[in-house]
């Protein structure tokens, strides 16, 4: 999370709308650029600021070197009642991923459960913007995805075969209280260890090892190391499993074949995402399911604490805290970043964020 | 895993034989006796040995005292093209588990995917059973389940709201060669602790806590603490979604509902599991998924490895070559459990297992 002291505050419609003018400057048709800003603002507005406005100059980029389809054919090239592969054509993530769960979200209603997965995708923003979508609908959402570049090396090994590969869940709650999880299967998601390095901090030991198997907890030597997946062969498991799910069977980008998007921005991605969606109608009255997730998220809340924790909270709880929160005092930006996105918006012509 | 060492060896057939006449003397019909004796003695030849014939006194002792219906109306509820809610009637939890992944498997021939609930289940031997159901029919497999006594507090807590909630996914490869993960969200499944105990063994750091916090390393102390979850918040995050999906939409027991079936034999467990299956001929040839997996896996036993590691195992392995080589010598079996069937047999008035 941005520290906010020292950052400026940005309301969530400024922030959208010039996410939106960089990305139609850069050559989105306007009307894609707006449903990409929109995702990338709520990213930050519920702190995922990793995956939000932080990945503008990135997105650009990508986009003004041709590694982006501006004018992509997103569509299902194989259906059944209850699933789609969805080929996105090179384009931008988000909308490949809003239209891969719109799809799911449709099959649902009638066949009670969907998976949609998807193809020649990039990068969409954080998993949690698309399994929190089919809470509206009264459905439960699981998102799978293959990470955009390889950190995460077989258990033993040091080859890093693997990426960060998240699983989120979204389920809906009473009155907007929704259990949300958004996770990567690795300790450590690798912008923290960035991050870490950016405020010359140590990590601490469990994040990361070296090519001895030692702990690594010098973030500049990051590049010696490799990410711990969490519970050690599990959390392996659990990155091949996901990377399996939304790359292989999608004929998506798995293993040797991903790119490393931070340091190639022309090559096609490839990138592999699936979204399951499982309607709460069908099992029963979803009011009634409801009230069970507000038991236990009371039972939860209310249990007994270890000596020195002032509040259990439950997966999502502190994402909504900050939406509630940025909505009124506005979404803080670090002075670096915002000295990055003046360049961006000096380069494209387009006003400057604040 | 039995250590082979003082232990008796055991042909699966024979351990089938005898699990189905032990459960059918307990009152099972003879058919659905030997449907369990033959999950359960397929727990025991891949080496899931805390799921097999180790069971067969509690399941015995739950039987007789009425806790488990022998005559159940296993049946779907409610059903939709990808969808079940299947209510086992309190009958074995392998019958309504086979139940359930028969049926999904049904339905996924057609909608592509499907996911099938459970309820009013009971203890259904390892989670890889089923989620390795669907892989002979080029579909993958994916199991949740609620487990049957709490062990894990939420992330900070120390009351005991949540199982070691296990998931499992079996991927279809090339020869037989596929892809199995099988966990428990904890870092060590409590039949670890109890198997440390019995060895008068110390556990490493991170398996438990005590009601301070502090690492709990004596396993005779474990009443007076908890579990971990694998990786710290996200574990429990894991722990607690997988018990949602598992139980409560299903109507089943979770979190202060989940009966411990370890010291309570009579109150019916309610318990909820759930399979999703999806069909690989929904998303292109099999042969080149298959393919696909097959080359991921050669990247992966290729890749260099760490100082002192002699191979690198990909989920599943080593269950398999436990399979394939009890499948020769046959099954160990410890001196104190051999006592314990011996015991049983006795009281059932059977041959005993050797």
């Amino acid at each position: 999370m941005t520290t906010e002291k020292s950052s400026s505050f940005v309301s969530v419609e400024r922030l959208r709308s010039f996410i939106a003018s960089g990305l139609s400057c850069a050559g989105l048709p306007v009307a894609d650029a707006n449903k990409v800003a929109a995702l990338m603002a709520e990213a930050d507005l519920q702190g995922s600021d990793g995956h939000g406005v932080i990945r503008l100059p990135q997105y650009v980029k990508r986009i003004q070197a041709g590694g982006i389809n501006t004018q992509p054919h997103i569509r299902a090239v194989t259906e059944r009642a209850a699933m789609a592969l969805v080929d996105g054509d090179n384009g931008m993530g988000h909308l490949v991923m809003s239209y891969a769960t719109e799809l799911a979200i449709d099959k649902a209603r009638t066949a009670g459960v969907a998976w949609v997965g998807a193809r020649a995708s990039n990068h969409a923003g954080p998993a949690s913007l698309y399994a929190r979508m089919p809470i509206a609908h009264d459905m439960i959402g699981l998102y799978f995805a293959v990470g955009n570049a390889n950190h995460l090396p077989p258990w033993g090994g040091m080859e890093m075969l693997l990426s960060t590969n998240p699983i989120a869940v979204g389920i809906p709650g009473p009155d907007g209280q929704s259990v949300v999880l958004d996770m990567a299967t690795t300790v450590a998601a690798y912008g923290k260890v960035k991050a870490k390095a950016k405020r010359g901090e140590q990590m601490p030991e469990g994040w990361m090892i070296d090519r001895q198997g030692k702990p690594l907890t010098d973030p500049k030597r990051a590049e010696e190391g490799f990410l711990l997946p969490i519970g050690a062969h599990k959390g392996y498991g659990l990155a091949l499993i996901v990377g399996l799910l939304a790359g292989t069977l999608n004929g998506a980008a798995m293993g040797r074949d991903v790119v490393d998007f931070n340091h190639d921005h022309v090559t096609p991605t490839n990138t592999g995402q699936a979204i399951l969606v499982i309607d709460l109608k069908a099992f029963g009255e979803p009011a009634f399911f409801k009230a069970a997730v507000n038991q236990l998220a009371n039972d939860i809340h209310q249990s007994q604490r270890l000596p020195g924790v002032d509040r259990i909270w439950l997966p999502g709880e502190q994402s909504q805290e900050r939406r509630e929160r940025y909505s009124k005092t506005g979404i803080p930006v670090s002075a670096g970043l915002l000295a990055e996105l003046d360049a961006l918006a000096k380069q494209l012509h387009i006003a400057t964020l604040l």
